[in-house]
């Protein structure tokens, strides 16, 4: 994981998560985002928490041995930040 | 809202919404859930917050005006309940 996106999520301990809020500018935007994750969810294996409203989508990436986040963990959350399109 | 719909939604005070957790078999039948769901949100303008994960979804609806659930606010809660395949 890099550091630009070291800082983009926010490390939780209890238990050992990785969250990030995404903002849309409409429900549009948010559904192909939605879209994307959920095929990266596939391809990946990798269910993140997820939560969503009108514009924006609440992350939540679990530690995938409930102790600590891996390498994998971060490089998951590396990958959702891709499928923003850049602006 | 008729009494069968009435029993599968928790109705809460703070802020007033109607709560309902929907367990699925697996994520495709969950995916499908959610996009009809979206559609029935942009049919209806109704943007419920919606978590989930790989195999459930949390519902709230919130009432419209902030206050009081309107019957608006409770016909879509219904129309949520459609959209799920009959077992």
């Amino acid at each position: 994981m890099d550091e630009n996106a070291e800082q983009l999520w926010i490390c939780k301990d209890h238990p050992p998560s990785l969250f990030r809020r995404f903002q849309f500018d409409g429900y549009n935007s948010l559904r192909i985002f939605l879209d994307r994750l959920a095929d990266l969810s596939k391809e990946t294996e990798y269910y993140p928490d997820i939560s969503f409203g009108l514009n924006y989508a609440n992350i939540t990436v679990y530690a995938s041995n409930e102790k600590v986040l891996s390498e994998d963990d971060k490089a998951f959350a590396q990958r959702v930040d891709e499928l923003i399109d850049p602006t």
